[in-house]
């Protein structure tokens, strides 16, 4: 995750997403708001590209880049400025020529098919080494599992994925904005079920990866551990989990040498580090990571995978078929997320560190 | 909850809270942000009061109120400008007289049973219809039970007292700054009971509470419901209480007339409250609706008790034990309160009305 920035470093690779979302016409927006020349590919469907960039000429919204069909990343080199390069998958899935034809905004197993072996080639091109890492386009669950993946999204794919290059990873979501990172104990599951999964092992396990990765961006990272239920448990009397479970894994990952406090009761933990007391919050639930991240607004939250042997970003938002097709999506989230790849390929702080500043009588309701 | 303002209008009465706590100097502060002549009476203890007023003398942060006793609301009006009334409960609880003699900062089972006094004579004033509300500066849980109280906090003895004064009430918890209102389904207990506690009837009866209450500040509110598990459960995936329970009360509540819709994902509703694109947001749980309220800081945020027949505010924060007695806690949130209460008792609402904007690629991660 340290590689050396400048013309001698890796590429990102962009990964499409579903090809019937608003993934292709914010992947060329986003690239046209970035400073060139811009040192990454598309892994994606030339096609596909070509109809987003139709799209936004219709509406005078006109891409300044020139797609480019190269056949693998090293080929990035020989570009001419004012060129997007676009590398297509070498195995292409089934359906793979209708997809340029299909209706926006449908979940269809073509599409899935083909997000599904984009992802599969950047990892390929990125575990080998010719690759910094990952911005992914957002994906569609259903058109996944019509595809018959078995992956809820892209994070357990990616896993997987690594895996099967010979790099087993664990993982963990960071959602992050310019003042607050989150990481999270659980993601896609009940609510009952999450605080099942909220062991001892997991929160310690959470807390190595957090710490390992945040070493990326900063020395010695200070994070919060948020507790599970209202007031941290207050003592036991609003559930155990903070003592039996939460805190033994604190003590423990302190006795590793991480910097890690708490717990603290949810309600004020976020506030807290958006302030500057701590540099990142582990959470225990979805939700209560992710409130605080989106509060403000998706267009700056950007996803991050820790815990892969690359970097990998993607935006804070879904495929959005209801506004795909209509060239009206906004890439503020996709360009923060390849900020953000960029930043953490070349081991920068993915956001700027913060004042720490008093406050004010605090305590929770 | 619909007195009309100006001269003729009842008074708010502030409770003095732990008066160990920064209950009496953030009275005395605030009081003195307040336009005058303001039309309220802290129920307190004069010396107790006084010595908030000496120690901040002490810090040149110089009350311009002078202190002056009064025996019953209705006195009020006969108080010359510049005067702060208090009135004090005519049943004084054993160790009164010691309260202004205790040090700051500590657990004590006298401070606790005064604070419990000042309540009760505040709630039957007003239950008599001498006032037109409360504003509760803080208690501390373990000095009400040192003194043998039953209630975890404000709203559970708030809806006692009312039922003992024959106006039974189920109340609801809602938090509030001047960019979002969140209704709580569920509060003080562990997440796991919580989730056992979301019902339909519950849930129900809450967005009745929630619309009721906002129907004296607003006509028409409409209401977003959270749903609880990630992604409102993604449609059965990630849990059932949407369907089975929260889904079912939305239904009904929309049959009776109340603006309500949903379940939404939890992570990205209070963005879209805070847009303007809802009036208020009911959560399912204590963490889901306080981490937004809060997130910005707790300065703005106020704590208001929906059911109850009268109005009751409070600032989002607690007796600050580890500020108390160096007079440099922040009135900014009980401030709020008051003016909150205000708004409240004249049946205006307790924050502008907000702009609806549109908004970008949405979705959850």
């Amino acid at each position: 995750m340290a590689h050396t920035p400048g013309n001698t470093s890796l590429p990102l690779l962009i990964t499409l997403g579903d090809a019937l979302g608003i993934g292709p016409e914010i992947i060329l927006k986003a690239v046209d708001r970035l400073p060139a020349p811009a040192n990454l590919a598309v892994v994606g469907h030339v096609a596909v590209l070509q109809r987003a960039a139709r799209l936004l000429r219709e509406r005078e919204d006109v891409p300044q880049q020139v797609l480019a069909r190269i056949e693998h990343p090293c080929d990035l080199a020989t570009l001419p400025p004012g060129c997007l390069a676009v590398l297509e998958p070498s195995e292409r899935p089934e359906g793979w020529a209708d997809l340029a034809h299909l209706p926006w905004g449908q979940v269809d197993a073509r599409a899935g098919r083909a997000a599904a072996a984009c992802i599969r080639a950047a990892v390929q091109w990125t575990v080998a080494g010719e690759a910094a890492g990952l911005v992914t386009a957002p994906i569609h669950k259903e058109a996944l599992a019509a595809a018959g993946e078995p992956y809820p999204g892209h994070t357990e794919m990616l896993a997987a994925e690594s895996g099967r290059h010979g790099q087993p990873a664990e993982v963990r979501m960071m959602l992050a904005n310019p003042e607050l990172k989150t990481v999270l104990v659980t993601v896609h599951c009940a609510l009952r079920e999450a605080i099942d999964q909220i062991t001892c092992a997991r929160v310690l396990q959470t807390l190595r990866i957090a710490h390992t990765s945040a070493l990326h961006w900063q020395a010695a990272p200070r994070i919060a551990v948020a507790g599970l239920n209202p007031h941290a448990g207050e003592g036991g009397l609003f559930g155990r989990e903070e003592i039996d479970e939460i805190a033994p894994a604190i003590a423990a990952a302190r006795l590793e040498g991480i910097d890690a406090s708490g717990p603290y009761p949810p309600d004020t933990i976020f506030m807290r580090a958006r302030r500057g007391e701590f540099d990142l919050v582990v959470a225990m639930t979805h939700d209560h990571g992710l409130i605080p991240v989106k509060y403000l607004g998706v267009e700056d939250g950007v996803n991050v995978t820790l815990g892969l042997p690359f970097v990998r970003t993607s935006p804070d938002h879904g495929t959005a078929f209801d506004l795909a097709g209509k060239g009206l999506a906004d890439p503020s989230s996709l360009l923060a997320a390849i900020r953000m790849a960029e930043a953490l390929s070349a081991g920068r702080s993915p956001a700027p560190p913060r004042q720490t500043r008093s406050h004010p009588a605090s305590g929770s309701a």
